[in-house]
Parts: C-alpha cells; sequence; structure tokens
C-alpha cells in the first residue's frame, strides 16, 4: 500500500497542521472547488451527493412529523427586514444589499435572505386567519448569503446550502413542543446517521439567535478538540407575530397572536463529517450517509473471469449502492483513491479470487482485510456496514468523553484551555459579564447549557457566586 | 353536485375570461400566494409537492444519462458576466445586481445569476484538463432572477425554480449529441408524465438562446390556444470555451477547445398542467404528477363502520399516494375541494357502501362514477389511474390537432391569427425581415422548426421567395 499510495498526492497529516489536513481532504476527496465569486464554493458531484444523502434522509424524517416544504422570495425588501428590532440588528450587518433591478434603481433596496423569518412572517400573516389554520408547519430547502469576511469550505461561506423551517401554533407550549421536537430531530439525526455524537443544550442569552426567546442547539466535537453548532432551533415566542402583527380568530372568538418557532441544518455538516471521521488518509464516510458504500476494485481486469466476477459482484450487492471502478488506472491508485473519498467498503476481486470463487473486502475505517466466499459475500457486506457505521459512532463518543474535562475554579480552567482541546464543563452564574471574561481569556465561548444537567460544583467558575447552570465551553468553529 | 359547489367559491369560466380564470385556480387550488416582494411568489405546499413530483421523476431520468448534480455560487461577478459577447447582451438588461455586501461597496458589483453559463464555464477552466476529464455532465437545481416588468404566477415571475444542466465534451459530435438527448428527454417527460403533448423542433437565428450556436425547444399547446415553451436545449459550440478559454489536452497531444451544451425546465411546467389539463372546476392533475392520487371521502363520518371501512381503504390503497381527509368539513365542501385541487381520483364510502362492502370511485377529469366491491377496488384504482393518464393525453393531443392550421399565404395566415388561436404551420423562406413582419401582422412569433418538417408549400408565406423551413407559428406566453 505505502508505494501505491504515492500515486495520488498524500494529505497534509492532521497532526501537523490540522487546518490544511482539512483544506486537502475537501480539495483531494473533490468536494469543494474555488471560485472566482470571492467567499463562494462551487460543491463539485461528489460533495454535492453526500448534501443529497442528507437532504432526502432529513427530508424523510421532516415529512414523518408533518413538515411541508414551500417556496418563499430569495429577496427581501428592508423595511420587512427591519419589522423586528433585535433580528434586524443581527443580521443587517452582513448582508447582500441588491439595488438595481434591470437598468433601473431599485425604489427600495432588498437584501439576498440571509435566513427567512421575516419573509414567512410576511406570509403567515396573509395565510393565517383562523384557528383552523394552524398550526403551520413549513420548511423550506434552499441558499442563503451572509457577508463572512474570511471563509472555508462548508464551514464558513458566503453563502451556503441549508433547510430552513418555519412553524406557527396557537399556543407557546404547542411552539414550544415543536422547537424541542427539531432538536431532538436532529440530534437522532446527526448520531444515527451521521455517526456523531452530540450535546443537547439550550444556548445562553449571548449566544442565542437573533429575536429568539430561547434557542436550543447540537454540538459536536471535532479531531481537533473544537467545537462545531450542528443544528439550531428557536422559539420566537410571540416577538415576531406582534411585529408583524400574525393574528388568528380562537375558537373562543378572540383574536390572539401566533407563537413561531424555526430550526435549520446546512451544509456544515458535510465539514463536520470530514473532521469528526476523517483521518490522514482521507475522508471516511459513514455507510448510511455515503454516496458509494461498496466500491469493487478489479485486479488484472482485462482478464475474462475478473470481468465476469465484477459484474457478478456488482448483481449481488445491487442492494447497496455500489460502483465498480473499471477506469484504466492501476489497483494501488484506485486503492487510495477509494481511501481519500472515504468509501466505506472495497472489494477487491483478481484471478486467484475468481478461482476460489472468492473476494477480498477492506474496511475504509480500519484498513480490516478479509476473505469471503461468494456465498456469503451479501450478507457479509450488509454486517460490516452496519459494524462500521456503529463503530464510527462508538470511537467519536469515545473520544468526545476522552476530550470532555470538568473544571472547578477559573485557574483549572485556563489551564484546561491552554493545554487540553476538547469541551469543558464548569459551572456558571448566569451573567453576561462572566461569559464575556471566558471569551477574553482563556479563549472560550458557551458552547450550551446542556438539557443533561449536572451540579459539579456550588459557585460560578469565574466570579465565585452561586452558580445556575452547568455549561459546556471551548473554543468553537 | 351544484349546491355542494357552492360551498367552495367557483372560478371564472375559462371562456369568460381565460387569464381570469388561471389566476383563480392558482390561487384557488392554494399553489401560490403574493408576497412583499415586488413580481415573486411564494410557492405553497400543495404547488410544491407538485414541483417535488416533477423534481424527482426528472432527476431520476436525467441520472440514468449519467448527469450529475452540482452547486454553483448564487452571483456572477459583472466581469465575468462580460466574458461571451452575446450572453451579456442578452442577459444584461434584465438582471438584479449586488452593489454592497454588509456596510461595504462592493470594489466590483455582482449580478444574482439569470442562468449560470459564467460560472459553469469559470469552473470548467479550472476543472478540465484532460480528455479524461470528459465529458462532464452536470446540472443544478437552483431559482435563478430576472427582472421582468409584469408577472404571472409560474409563468412570468421575477424569480423562478428551474434546473440548469450544463455539459462539456471533446468533440462538436458529442455536444450535438448531448442537446438533441436532453430535449427529447424533455419532451418524453412532458408526454409520459404530464400528460402534454409537445412539438420537438429548433428555435429560429431571432429565437435563440444569447451565446448558442442552436435551439432546441418542445412547445405546447395551452387550452386558450397560446404557445407555452416548455423546456430548451442549447449547443454552443466551442463560442464559450474560446471566450472563456477552456481547452483540454488530447491524446494526440494537441490543446483543443471543449464543445458546451445547456438546457432547462422550470416551475413553468406547472402553469403548463394548468393550461393544458384544467377546466371550470378547478385543476385537473395527471395520476403520474399528483401529490395526491386518491382522496377518501367519508360519507357521516362519525359512523362507526364509516370509520373502519376509511382506514382499510387507505390500507387497500396504500401503494398509490392516498390521502383520507376526515376534517370537519361537509361532503359537498370535500368533493369540491377536491375538484379543485385536481386529485385524479375520489373514493367515496358511506354507511351503505360498508353494508354492501363496496366504495364509489369518482374521475375528477370525465366525473365518471362507479361502484367496485373492495375486493376489486385496488385493481380498479390502479387501472383507471392508468386510464386518467392516457385519456388526459390523448385529449390534450386531440386538441393540438384540431388548433394546428396550415396556412398558404400571407393573406390566409392573419385570417386564421386573428380567428383560431392555436398553432399555425407555415413555410418560410429563413430570413429574419418575414420573421419580423409576421411579428408585427397579425402578431406571432415562430415556435420553432419542428423536427418533422413536411413541405405544405414551395415559397415563403410572407415574400414568395423560396421556402426552406417549415415553421410553427403562435402568439405565446
Amino acid at each position: 500500500m505505502a508505494n501505491d499510495k504515492k500515486l495520488v498526492e498524500a494529505v497534509t497529516s492532521m497532526d501537523v497542521d490540522f487546518a490544511q489536513w482539512y483544506t486537502d481532504v475537501v480539495r483531494k476527496a473533490e468536494l469543494t472547488e474555488y471560485t472566482s465569486v470571492k467567499g463562494f464554493m462551487a460543491i463539485k458531484p461528489y460533495g454535492y451527493a453526500i448534501w443529497e444523502s442528507i437532504q432526502g434522509e432529513l427530508d424523510r424524517r421532516f415529512k414523518k412529523t408533518g413538515v411541508q416544504n414551500v417556496y418563499m422570495p430569495c429577496m427581501i425588501p428592508e423595511s420587512l427586514l427591519q419589522k423586528e428590532k433585535d433580528h434586524v440588528e443581527g443580521f443587517a450587518p452582513e448582508v447582500a444589499w441588491v439595488t438595481h433591478g434591470g437598468l433601473d434603481r431599485l425604489e427600495e433596496r432588498m437584501c439576498v435572505r440571509p435566513t427567512s423569518e421575516t419573509l414567512f412572517c410576511d406570509f403567515y400573516k396573509k395565510d393565517v386567519q383562523s384557528y383552523r389554520d394552524l398550526p403551520k408547519v413549513y420548511n423550506q430547502w434552499c441558499s442563503v448569503v451572509r457577508w463572512e469576511k474570511t471563509t472555508r469550505p462548508f464551514l464558513r461561506t458566503r453563502e451556503f446550502l441549508w433547510q430552513e423551517g418555519h412553524t406557527a401554533h396557537a399556543t407557546a407550549e404547542q411552539a414550544e413542543e415543536r422547537t424541542e421536537q427539531m432538536l431532538n430531530l436532529y440530534a437522532d439525526f446527526a448520531e444515527d446517521f451521521l455517526a456523531i455524537p452530540v450535546v443537547r443544550g439550550q444556548k445562553t442569552e449571548k449566544e442565542k439567535f437573533a429575536g429568539a426567546e430561547a434557542t436550543y442547539t447540537i454540538e459536536a466535537l471535532m479531531h481537533d478538540g473544537k467545537a462545531l453548532q450542528c443544528g439550531t432551533s428557536h422559539n420566537f415566542g410571540d416577538g415576531f407575530a406582534k411585529a408583524f402583527g400574525i393574528q388568528y380568530l380562537d375558537k373562543d372568538n378572540k383574536l390572539k397572536y401566533v407563537h413561531q418557532t424555526s430550526w435549520g441544518m446546512t451544509t456544515r455538516l458535510i465539514g463536520a463529517i470530514i473532521m469528526v471521521h476523517g483521518d490522514n488518509d482521507g475522508l471516511i464516510l459513514p455507510p448510511k450517509v455515503a454516496p458509494i458504500q461498496v466500491m469493487v476494485v478489479p485486479i488484472r481486469q482485462t482478464n475474462p473471469e475478473v470481468q465476469e466476477g465484477m459484474k457478478k459482484i456488482e448483481e449481488v450487492l445491487s442492494n447497496f449502492r455500489v460502483k465498480v471502478d473499471d477506469s484504466d488506472r492501476s489497483p494501488g491508485y484506485k486503492f487510495a483513491d477509494c481511501e481519500m473519498r472515504g468509501i466505506p467498503l472495497r472489494v477487491e476481486i483478481g484471478p486467484r479470487d475468481c478461482e476460489n470463487g472468492q473476494a477480498v473486502l477492506v474496511r475504509r475505517d480500519t484498513h480490516e482485510k478479509i476473505t469471503v466466499s461468494m456465498d456469503e459475500l451479501e450478507a457479509k457486506v450488509a454486517e460490516m456496514l452496519e459494524t462500521i457505521q456503529k463503530d464510527l459512532f462508538n470511537r467519536a463518543l469515545e473520544r468526545q468523553r476522552e476530550m470532555t474535562y470538568d473544571a472547578h475554579s477559573f485557574e483549572e480552567m485556563k489551564e484546561i484551555a491552554d493545554n487540553k482541546p476538547g469541551f469543558i464543563r464548569a459551572m456558571w452564574c448566569g451573567c453576561r459579564e462572566c461569559e464575556d471574561k471566558l471569551k477574553e481569556e482563556p479563549g472560550v465561548t458557551s458552547r450550551c447549557m446542556p438539557f443533561a444537567q449536572e451540579k459539579i460544583a456550588d459557585t460560578c467558575v469565574v466570579c465565585g457566586k452561586p452558580a445556575v447552570k452547568m455549561v459546556y465551553w471551548g473554543k468553537a468553529y
């Protein structure tokens, strides 16, 4: 293998330079390409196929809970953006402004949507009249634009793809229920489908979404010990409803404001997959999300028996997402290419395997290699894909546990933050000043107040006053 | 029925005011909603579900021919848009310009993509090096913006959803082959899936896409005799490749320009479905595209036997897209609602039906009503859905034939154009002047030069010079 791998240019080792390792994997696994549009990425076929896989599964899970897809305009008139005070303050500094349509200057400038709360409010104001019209549980798949200064593929780009769910409910309880339901759906999806363990919790006042009453989040730990926010769900209460005047006539014949939520996941998840599962040979994809689950690589592919064997394997494995690499590259090149692209299983078949009615299975994650008779091939592949999915999750969970530290004092917190990458759990008094102080030094932000609280001390790690919450702190993407 | 229908507000009769009929159907079938963003539409759940159905099937058909999905930026820097002369002339007058990002003025303004040829060229210039990289057969699903002055839902809006395929090939022959392949795919899709008969042909020089060597099109005839362009496929030759410098090293070690194509279909197709199949009771959806194929409407739904019957029917019909309307509306309201939404089949079940182990099936298109025993229900529904799909196509084809006229002289052409809505077939000398003259009076444009040519006269219907092509003329959306 060592020699063969030279055929595919190696990636920078993640221990040497994690950021460069990430960029190398993105480029060499052919996920994205830089474009002439500064800060924007082109998503290449293999990267987009991963997104389609994510999108398909999320959409199925959404629809099971009654979500309906819709499509709203891609632009927001300035006056509409300004209707909710906190919201416009949060987003106005980072939007792109359209000032001309065709040859004419617009009477009112419009921004390209950075998120669509205001558009859905505008819509619900027309569409919701009576309690019979509620709840509205809508979602859209689209791209949004935020004018970031520094960008990195998938993690931070001026445009990204996402889904944004926006709901309207009759009561505060129903809105809260939906907010939590979607956060849990996101967490289950991340853990079950992407094999990424997450911490579920609530954002602090400082970190919550512009205009929300409460923001819930799932946070994952990357290989380098930095946190990545993987999905958020917001409860708006009736704040937007009051700003936009969204009222319904209830059964008791009274006009009432609706209660709203929104929730989103983005192409950032692809960055999470790379940084949670990848290694120095490239990408590692969990079988459930992998566009190609099994790659068949023939050895001496011009041999007629090998040709026949290839075809037979493709047939036998037709219940999986299987592909045969019959290009004119060398087997060694193909092996390295499979590894770079993170294809979970590789099947090798050569003349001797054909003679013996067998094939060789190689796991991407462990490089484990076993020989299997053709009769057992299908069952063995099914079993191994399931094992890989589980193992990836367990390995990531184990790592997350190892990289999660408890701090009982400011000094201990500083010591951990400076020397041990990962999550730091510590008690907090709930005040903004202590949060700001930790941001300044040792440079960590609150990731979330986990739903699963533990009282690891009585007092705030910063000010020593009585603690109200245990918080996950960390450096984040 | 007549009385019940009043419960759902009736649509304007299409014979009285076709444009108003169209707008009424769009609104009352809940397909779109107007927004505060002038010229932009919000697509509501039922309208979007039709688009998802179209998208799913088209995407499957694309992938069978080797198409890969990708995603390019939503903005184009002005200098990039300007690289191909004809292209920028065609699009510059109708784009939206972004001049500010966040708080800063951009160094170079960018337009929101009206179409993405220039972005794909920019991408291919980097991504294509060798003959081994070809062909590239890429597609993206996205929205585009064109600053239209007058707008109508689905037919002409400032933003619409579409797919745009963009390919690069080693030779002119391969590019031509792909251009024709996709046009034929579109035609088959329109006829087989949407039940819309189309005329396949080539656009004239005047009507072709900005920057293309040749544009192929499928044209359909609406109920009012106006034509609607339903999909186009363009062969660019090496024009864009030369403007952008997209070259590859061929097997013979020479640098050569690639040959490119692009092809697209849009949410406009939903407009076509409405105007080809709809009637004065509302929408009529072909079963293959219908998000709900069968609606079960209970009569006296509180009756326990009816409740059981409803559930049983839903189970028996689980291979179809079936839904039960168990809302608290009256059966009459539900019937009218099913009709407005164009649901192909309605199943009615009441106490007496339960007693007799039967249900009543009602076709949306013909209002034909039959009683079927529960044992036969599944087979009968399958058969009827197939029949409806075929009948809708045949009815539309019949109408298209009846509304297609041959003109042998300018006077005859004028007489037909003024009095008989539809396609006019007439011979043409191939010169722009005659085309311009027909546009002025009697106000028809060339829809296409059909692939299936017939020589219906020797001379041009305008100038009397020798004819080169038989052309379909008409008034168009």
